[in-house]
Parts: C-alpha cells; structure tokens; sequence
C-alpha cells in the first residue's frame, strides 16, 4: 500500500450488534471486531461506537482518514441525525455531530443500510466498478440501495428506496396499510403471512408447515418446506417469486441497471430461486433493458454492511468535503 | 443580462416538426422559429436543424454559446448517436458529431424528450429549482423523465425512465407485449383500447362511445365523455385513475420526490384528475414520502421540450466538458 492511500473504519451499526473493520484503500480488512448492543440505548450506543473505533485505531499500524457508518434507519443528511426504530431514544439523533465531537481528524460519513450495501458490493462484491447498480434487501423488512450513475439516490428527504411499499397489484388491501403491498406478502414475516393465511383459509390443506403454522413460522421453514415439495409452501413461494420478478422488471424499466443484487437475510435460502425471478421479470421489463442487466446473489452477504461503511468512507476521503453533507452526491 | 452571461440555442426535435428557440441566461426567449419536418429523413433532418440554429444565431444580437437537441427517442450518450423511431434513417443517427462539425465553437448537448422535459420544467417551469423531480409523460406512450440530485438519470444503456413498462397488476397478459402493462392500458391510446374492449365485451352496454368507437376513437373524446357522465367514458378513466395514481405512489417511494409533474397529451385534458391520483397515491405509496411531494400539471405543456433543450444546453456551458459524456451526469 502506499505511504498516501487512506486507511479507513467501517462501522455496520445492527439493531443488536455494533460491526466494525479497518480496511486500507484496497478493501482488504486490516482488523475487525464485533460487540453486542446489549440493550443499549441513545447516547450509550453513539459511545460504543466511538469506543470501536477508537480500539480500531490503535489496533492498526495505519492511521485511519475517515469512518463511515452505515445505520438500521434513515440518515438525515441536512442535520446530520438518525432514525432508528430499533434503538432506543433514536428517533433523531445526532450521530454526526457525536462522531465529529469525538474523531475530529477524521472524515464521518453515515449513511443508511441499504445505502452502504449498494456501495459496498460496488466496492468489493458482486457489481464491483458498476455506476448503475441496486441492491434488494429482502429480510424482515424490504429496502433497496441504489446508485444511479454513481451516486446513492437518497431523495428529496433522505428516504428514497422505500420499495417494500411498491403496488403490484389490486384492489388495495388494508392489511397493507402497515407496511405496503410488496413488503406485506414478500418479506421473510410476508412469507409467513401468506402461509398462515393460507392455513387459516383452508383448515383441510395438507402441509408439513401446518404443524409449524402461526407466530413462529419464518421464511426459512418455507423454503425449506418449499424444496421437499410441499404443495401450500409452493403456493407461497410461488406468489414471492411473482413478486419479487414484477419489483426487479420495474427497477429494471426505470433504472436500466446494470446489475440488481439479491440480498437480506431471505437471500440466502432463496438464491436457488434468481432464475425463476429472472424469468417472471423478463415478461413484464422494458425488453431492451432486461437484457442489459445483471441479476446476481449478493457476494458478501452480513458484511455488506461493514464494507459498505468502509466503502462511504472511502468515498467521502477521496473527495474534497461540501458543506454539511456528504460527498456522495 | 451581464455581457459574460451565455446564450443559448434549445431545439425540440419531434416527429413531425422541429421546435427552434434562443434564449438567454434567464431563459428569456429572444427569438423562436417552428418548421415541419415535412417528410424529411436522414441526413436532411440533421441539415434542417443545422439551418435553424444558423438562423436563430444570424437573427440575435447575442452570439450563442451553446445548443441543446431534445430527440424524440434514445440518445446514446457514449456514441453521439439517436434512435429515434418515427424519423426514417435515424435509427442509431450521428447527431453529436453532424452538430460538432457544423458549429465547433459551440458546446453541443443532446438528450431524449423525457430527459429535456424535466429540464425544462425545473428550470422555467412546475419544479423550479428542484434536484429530486420526475416528468411523467402521458400521450402517445408514456415515458418519465428523473431527475435524482440535480442529475438526470440516463441508466447503463441510456433508456432509464421506460415507466409505460410498469408491473401493476397480474396475472400477465399477452396483449401488453407490445407496450408494458401501464402503457397497454393508461396512454392516451391505451384508454381508447379499454374502452373499445370494454365495448366489444358487451355489445348492450349504452355509451356515447359506441358510435365513435374503433381506431378513431380519442383519449380526448373519452375524457369529453367522462365529463358529461357517461357511464363507460367512467368505468375507462377510473381504470386510468387507479393506474396513474399506483404509478405516482411506486415513484415517491422509490425516488423520494419533492415534485412529481404530469404532462403530456393527455394531460392536458386529464389535468382536472389530479386530486383523484394523488388521493389514489396516498393509499399505497410510503406514507412520510408521499407528504413531501406535491404532484403538479407541467407548466410549460407544449414548450417543455424547447426549454429543456435549453436548459440541457445551459447545463453544459455553466460546467467543464468531461470527456464524450454531456457533462449532466
């Protein structure tokens, strides 16, 4: 590495655990760490990570130049606080004003999850180099990270790639009030909910997931259900795979990415499925475009995040600082 | 206007005609002309917009700095070529460099309609001065043009914003094919083929449409219809409503906008239908996002697409040449 390449912290801030890794310029992890939240709330977690990245610092020859920190909510790049619903007394916090107070030799660059997935797959994933790429994250919740020749599309107030609220199809349904009609039925809990749904619609149905059925049932069960045959798992999985292809033709039509990386905590098992959804999107897409794209597993997987910190950081060092907002845009 | 300030040329090349203005700094027209295109193809379209820039240059005080081209299809940015469909012989056209050659001292820039319209409209019309808007373009097809960040969005292959491909409901239909499932069914010819299908499917059903039904029947006459109570003219724009309006919510979760404009030929007369979309868009889109947006009928109707030649134009002078590529991105 030479003498001037920066060194940088990434920081993969979880609503349970706080990731961290230095990195040099070239993405290799020069150290890492992980610490649980355990239950820590407000200002208590700001000082956990400074107390990480601190223990980072010194724990590497290289003096570190920037930290990003990628966090499970909404960054609000104009004051620089955080939306976090899973922490506690995170409703605003001033994240950036907390990190600078702390490192101010150091560039801080936060951004949300699914921001720092889409760079940190463009940085050392599956789209390495890509200018017009998505990530999908399909977990508990679904989000998409996405980089439009480039740059993070934040939006207007910060919120942009709010896809689990996507119409797919109608009338409207209230059930989808609280979390929108792709979310609803496509997210790991929307996967369950569609089973149980489907139980409870037909108490005759036969299907190992029945004995499974109700609050404790995941994503998992089903696709594991789903491989062994199971006709109601089918039935689930079936309506995910239409969904999930109909999301990724419109991301398609609109972006003409290059790539769209599967990621999230349902791809995993669901990976198998990637030709099936490319399939279902090649009905609906623009037929130019789908051509033109790339549907791909995500290639780091949990540490997507961490890199992808790392890779908001490095960003934001390899360029001259603009006012109060990072320089992603 | 101070003697440093440029001057412009924007030229609205479309189907039939071709759309001259020169204006200064402040988008104040100094001077326009409109010729047809008159059956010209090729080569002699290129030469016609050649003429009229030599004419708005001859026919200014002001010396123009630079020229912007809105072309009615794809401008494929890395080659300086068009695709422009209902233009014989363009089909991958070398615009750039024809312009180059003919005007060397001026900075050429060249993008689709969808692209200028949302030019135009943030710099002289319904969104001045936004960096995160969206110009959805209903008329013959329907295509968008986004704006993310002050920057266009152009996609990996320069066809970005292909929105009339929308997946809206299922399950698939063949008929949408030739044209995506929101095109088929909510451009201005897709409402005439609702409401000549839904004439066809009941041969009893009493409509003023029945006896202006068939190819010439209009998305205007359909519109007319609706407003004086017709009970299918009804059945078709509420089904265009529902679309619109599912469209609209898809774009605020997605982008986050802070303006959504509705322009095109069919708004236009749909213009009165705007509460009803957004109403619509606020069932299904992210509910904080949809409060950030106000949706709005273009400003500039007719003329978006000469203005935002111009402000394609004065895009480029404000900043350095980067290479082959408009320097928009």
């Amino acid at each position: 590495m030479a003498a001037s390449a920066p060194s940088i912290i990434g920081i993969d801030l979880g609503g349970t655990k706080l990731a961290g890794a230095a990195f040099d310029a070239d993405g290799t992890i020069l150290d890492r760490h992980t610490r649980a939240l355990s239950g820590r709330s407000g200002t208590d977690v700001a000082a956990l990570i400074v107390e990480q990245v601190r223990a980072l610092r010194s724990g590497t020859a290289a003096i570190a130049d920037g930290v990003g920190v990628s966090v499970p909510g909404i960054y609000r790049a104009g004051t620089g606080t955080v939306w976090a619903p899973n922490i506690p007394g995170w409703n605003d916090f001033p994240l950036r004003d907390a990190l600078s107070t702390a490192f101010p030799d150091m560039r801080v660059v936060i951004d949300s999850d699914r921001a720092a997935y889409i760079m940190g797959e463009t940085w050392r994933g599956a789209a390495r180099g890509a200018k017009d790429a998505i990530f999908l994250a399909v977990g508990t919740g679904i989000g998409a990270g996405i980089l439009v020749n480039g740059n993070i599309l934040r939006g207007h107030g910060d919120i942009g790639g709010a896809i689990g609220w996507l119409a797919l199809e109608r009338p409207y349904t209230r059930a989808w009030d609280s979390c929108g009609c792709f979310e609803y039925q496509a997210s790991g809990p929307g996967l369950a909910r569609v089973a149980n749904d489907l139980l409870a619609d037909d108490p005759a149905i036969a299907s190992e997931l029945r004995r499974e059925g109700g609050p404790a049932l995941t994503a998992a069960d089903i696709l594991a259900a789903h491989g062994r045959g199971d006709a109601l798992a089918t039935r689930v999985v079936d309506n995910a795979v239409a969904l999930w292809g109909m999301t990724a033709a419109n991301l398609v039509s609109l972006f003409n990415p290059e790539t769209i990386i599967f990621g999230g905590g349902v791809f995993g098992p669901a990976t198998s499925l990637l030709d099936r959804i490319r399939a279902e999107a090649e009905r609906w897409a623009q037929p130019i475009a789908i051509t033109q794209v790339r549907f791909v597993a995500s290639a780091l997987a949990g540490d997507a995040g961490v890199y992808g910190a790392g890779a908001l950081a490095l960003h934001a060092v390899a360029r001259p600082p603009s006012g109060s907002i990072p320089s992603l845009a």
